[in-house]
């Protein structure tokens, strides 16, 4: 553990948010959040943990900040709905908004109705775990998954985005359904079987010592997220059961189609699948472009809840990285224009899809 | 590909090598032993890969050096016994060693009864491919399979390994076959699995366009593999096909057992799995201690064929890393004595196998 860094002191005109669970992601969001100025309170039901975040500078103060902007509930799955709950009651006089970083959102799907809550999950951590392994810069160039649903606030979505969009973090909408469908494929199911893989070689080593000697990068690569704290993963299974199993079938199918492609010989058949997977692995999302590459789509939208979160899904089925966003509320208060700032050349599929749902979006170059 | 940097001129008393295939593996070779002040020949059925190793001074020359002292065959798997036949004949008239690296040892067993040849098997590349992707240090720290059978001589086996030894390798003895199973489960099936994670993401991924946004540190790291050269594995799984089908078997088994482990919501029994993959994890064996932990074991050794090999083998059974090996003869020519250096913590272990097996070894501090 590094030694005790307090935070820089705060201006009296600081924005002000509470970080619940001081752990490596919330103590991350921490640490980010009081880079960028923020004035941040820790709560944790550790208070070694806490004590911990307070000394490293994750948190300048403990305890729910009941006049916080915004509230980041970084505890394990199953805690979070009650503090989610929580949070939006302590905060209720502020109109505080809620966000979270669980990694299931089914089990916070009906507390979504509240506008001032915004489901969320950043893809990022590491196999580190607590606030030791902590790091302000986290979250720069991670995708950061909101998952709005009809009832969300379109202005409570444009400030909690804008909040993660300046810790650096990628933000991507999806629907809560589909993306705990989506983490089951490229985070559960990899990472039971990162764990299978290493139980596999390591009760095989029991029997041949040298075995693990022969492990090269490649196995390293595949077994680190073996190395994090398994505690979590109780909880992630059961409240994700069903889309992990159907991975884990899939899965499972798949290498017994390759079991017999190997069996049978089929050298041809073997290469052929490996190619298809090395341009799927060649073929992985890059950072955001560089900013000449990007322009504004502009749109009038109706002045109703749920309008912004529809578009921003929309780019998001069609992967088309959102940049950045912002809502011109129309001086009579009957609408407004939606301005989102994207990448050039992808641009054009995302005005189609708005053009085929019968709006008319217009294209200027960013200003 | 980095500009023309040839090789710095050695003097004519430098020791000799061919390295035959001059891709990743055989100009990363090149590349160490020219540092090493080695005089390199290289061969490649490729002229244009073959003119890349040459002009970033992987190797001196081309063709087939009838002088070397060692030949490195690091050809595909399909095409490493003919080389390693044609290398020995090559070299027959210096007595000249050869080693080679493929990943399957299976196919090359009925050359072994040769005492100038010794199997190898360096654990070590990237997912990059051609001599572009080479590097001088590639070995350093790395393990370096050697495959001695009871044929295998002696002093063939110590040069070839001390020349291991210099480039920063550790050399680690194991059968061929226990080799081959023991690649299966560490390098082979993780390599296809890694690749069948992939093609299931990038398949769902056509449907739902944000998914591989969501694909964090720990996916990438999995299927860093998947983006190599697909090309050598139709050979590998055909070379080592019944113990890459065990391997699959058996990992397609502990899936099924995990999925019912989930299914079931048996959270504990999960958390119990995780938590002994997290304990192999952390087991993966470290580089070799620092010198003063480091100790001399002695040993008198019969003067016959293989009696090296079969301490070295036995030193990996009771995985002792051995830093350093010497042979020394005694004048009368009846025998002598085998120096290990290895380290001084687990030394006990080796010396009671040795024990076990009448002999008596003597155990000293480095000198």
């Amino acid at each position: 553990m590094a030694g005790p860094a307090p935070a820089a002191p705060v201006g009296p005109d600081a924005r002000r948010a509470t970080v619940v669970g001081t752990g490596l992601i919330g103590a991350s969001i921490g640490l980010a959040l009081s880079r960028a100025g923020w004035q941040v309170s820790g709560v944790d039901a550790d208070p070694a943990r806490l004590a911990e975040a307070l000394a490293m500078g994750a948190v300048h103060a403990t305890g729910w900040d009941p006049l916080a902007e915004i509230t980041f509930v970084a505890t394990p799955v199953a805690a979070t709905p009650a503090e989610v709950e929580r949070a939006l009651a302590v905060t209720e006089g502020v109109g505080g908004l809620v966000t979270d970083v669980a990694s299931v959102k089914g089990p916070l799907a009906g507390l979504m109705a509240n506008p001032r809550y915004v489901g969320g999950h950043p893809m990022a951590g590491s196999e580190r775990e607590g606030p030791a392994g902590a790091s302000a810069s986290m979250f720069v160039g991670a995708t950061w998954v909101l998952t709005p649903v009809p009832g969300t606030d379109d202005d409570a979505f444009v400030r909690v985005r804008a909040v993660l969009a300046s810790l650096g973090a990628e933000v991507v909408a999806v629907p809560p359904g589909r993306h705990d469908e989506m983490v089951a494929v490229v985070s559960h199911v990899p990472h039971l079987t990162a764990a299978t893989l290493m139980s596999l070689a390591g009760g095989q080593a029991e029997e041949h010592q040298a075995l693990l000697r022969l492990a090269g990068g490649g196995f390293r690569d595949m077994t680190r997220v073996a190395s994090g704290h398994p505690a979590i993963w109780g909880d992630i299974c059961a409240e994700n059961r069903d889309a992990i199993v159907a991975g884990l079938d899939a899965l499972i199918g798949e290498l017994g189609v390759v079991r017999e492609v190997v069996a049978g010989g089929d050298a041809a058949g073997l290469v052929g699948r490996l190619e298809a997977a090395r341009a799927a692995r060649r073929n992985l999302p890059d950072r955001l472009a560089a900013a000449e590459d990007l322009v504004e789509v502009r749109l009038g939208i109706a002045d109703e809840a749920g309008a912004l979160a529809q578009v921003l899904l929309l780019a998001a089925e069609v992967d088309v990285s959102v940049a950045d966003v912002e809502i011109v509320h129309s001086a009579e208060g009957t609408g407004g224009t939606l301005v989102l700032v994207v990448e050039a050349e992808p641009a054009e599929r995302l005005v189609a899809s708005l053009a085929a749902r019968g709006l008319t979006p217009s294209v200027v170059p960013l200003q």
